[in-house]
């Protein structure tokens, strides 16, 4: 499998729904990978399977604000220093790249830099969807330290952060990015290719390019057709007829409900947004959570519509897509649970509904 | 000659006198300095002329907020991270400490750390007095590059910063020092013992222990002492009538009066207040700028007093010492003469009065 022009496009839907409504927008993160695999060739895609053990993993992506990141158009140059620096510090060269966060614009950023580099990429992620936090990745569960991370503006400063933990590496690793201009490039999580194969969320490179291009085969019936690839479910289609959303601790919160009916039945979907979608309410009852994936798509063209887009009187529709296992487990939920985030709130499960069952057979599932 | 427990108080007198209202206060500085020369034995001060030229000399400190830095007591353990980090960036041990500042707390700390690391310390700095900012240094005049800087808040947590220039290593610094805690360790400008010989301002070290022995020798008259043993002169004695201090910028800023008479003259000094006091007017003729020191002593005991200190009604003496001779050329001049602090004034040159004059004279030394 490579990441060429056939494909780049699919792939890079894929990574916007995988989003669950943040991220940041892909948009010039696309343009740019594919500008550079047309100047220097695909991107070979690795199987963790077939990683050599001793070879440097390199997860990166943007660290920082994604809202800045909108207007700071990258360099391209960002991954040689970041490679150049993790070489430096690990006394080895990085043999592969990861996407830290196959979501949004940090699924295409870490294309753009393989290909300029001649390096291949590692069929894997750190977060299986986009998650706010540094230290909300596989590898933390796993035990991989973030440190060093490396920060670059691409502008020939350079920051590292060598922290006490993960936690500390993200607190630090927050405000140099904030320093180096709001939004820059990092790497974290480096480890070797045996480390890599158990510690990260494999396969997510071929599957966003799998849902993106089933999304752009369809003409229509989009919500089933994400629903059906992804095993998730639709929860509603109907109108967005409230929109509250406020800009607080360097995230956007609110909520936005969603009305429509089903058979005879109208129905009423509340959305608790921070960055990304992280629940759904129903009458006050809790039909879906965070760590699974609660993606908004357009009626329109079927296309993900980020929470910093939803519009009073938009027509979309709501899918909840499975998340990562790892995420499932008990652990994964001390990371990225709905408590995790401030709600109190169990864990809905993939199927919603009874959400206290759900949790007892995720947790089973360990 | 050796810092140990005879001379310790000398030496930190002499570190107040060259801060210049600035620096910090250094008694948590000396305490435990004092504690580390009482348990490891004295620090030897070497002289630059006998540096070995290969050995890697560590200026260090604290970088940040001095404020913050008296209410945050230091573990000792600062140093050692400093060393190791240096250490692994340069491939080359640290051979010899170097205070980057021989004023306030920054001329003590390098000495809590040579202590307990069994080290000895150059007798040289890199600013001969108490600046604010971190490319005020003879090494920044001298081409030497500041990064990499390392930062440690001495809890686990270390910062490299590899910056363009030294001003985009000043305000990285700075703001990673933030999020260590608002102070921390630091070490920059680290070089080889060949290239200290001439980029630093030599014989600080043993010239604040004599300018503190002087003071502390005397019962009275110390600001004629003062004056003496740095070819120095007195401004003025009295009272202080006015204050005036606000913090803006991260910086206090404000001005103080002085108020007094010579002979049967009654005269009125105004001091600008940035950290450090920068510049004296009296009757809106400039008598003395930065970069000499000018240093407020109370006439009570002889000792300085900081700019964040100064009360009204407080009866003092202005003595203005001349700075080391790095900054009084046109090169040292742009980096810390009166306009780099926003003061639309010629340097007064170390005599005041007619300061184009002094200026033109200092000039010609070069």
């Amino acid at each position: 499998m490579q990441l060429n022009a056939d494909n780049i496009e699919a792939y890079a839907l894929g990574c916007a729904i995988l989003s669950a409504g943040g991220g940041g927008d892909p948009a010039i993160g696309l343009v740019m990978a594919g500008h550079a695999i047309a100047g220097h060739g695909p991107v070979p895609v690795i199987d963790a399977a077939d990683l050599d053990p001793d070879a440097l993993v390199m997860p990166c992506g943007l660290i920082g604000s994604p809202t800045v990141a909108q207007e700071r158009i990258w360099s391209g140059a960002e991954g040689a220093q970041l490679v150049r620096s993790v070489a430096g510090l690990r006394d080895t060269p990085v043999g592969v790249l990861m996407c830290y966060e196959i979501a949004g614009v940090n699924g295409l950023l870490p294309v753009l830099w393989a290909a300029r580099l001649g390096l291949p990429l590692l069929d894997a992620d750190g977060m299986g969807r986009a998650f706010p936090e540094m230290q909300q990745q596989a590898m933390h569960v796993a035990g991989v330290p973030a440190s060093p991370v490396v920060l670059t503006d691409g502008r020939g400063n350079v920051i590292v952060v060598a922290a006490a933990d993960n936690l500390a590496a993200e607190r630090l690793a927050r405000s140099s990015a904030a320093s180096l201009g709001g939004t820059c490039a990092g790497a974290l999580y480096t480890m070797t290719g045996r480390v890599a194969r158990t510690a990260t969320i494999t396969g997510s490179v071929t599957g966003a390019v799998r849902v993106g291009a089933a999304m752009l085969a369809r003409t229509g019936a989009w919500p089933a057709a994400l629903a059906d690839e992804t095993g998730g479910r639709v929860l509603l289609e109907g109108r967005i007829t409230e929109i509250e959303r406020y800009t607080g601790a360097g995230f956007t919160r609110g909520h936005a409900v969603v009305e429509g009916s089903r058979g005879s039945q109208r129905r009423r979907l509340r959305l608790e947004l921070q960055n990304e979608v992280l629940a759904a309410l129903e009458d006050g009852e809790v039909v879906a959570t965070v760590p699974d994936i609660i993606s908004v798509l357009g009626l329109v063209n079927g296309r993900p519509v980020g929470t910093e887009r939803l519009q009073y009187g938009q027509r979309v529709a709501v899918v909840v897509v499975p998340a990562p296992e790892v995420w499932r487990s008990e652990q994964g939920l001390r990371v990225v649970g709905p408590r995790s985030f401030g709600y109190d709130l169990d864990y809905a499960g993939p199927g919603g509904g009874d959400r206290h069952d759900m949790c007892e057979a995720a947790d089973a599932d360990l």
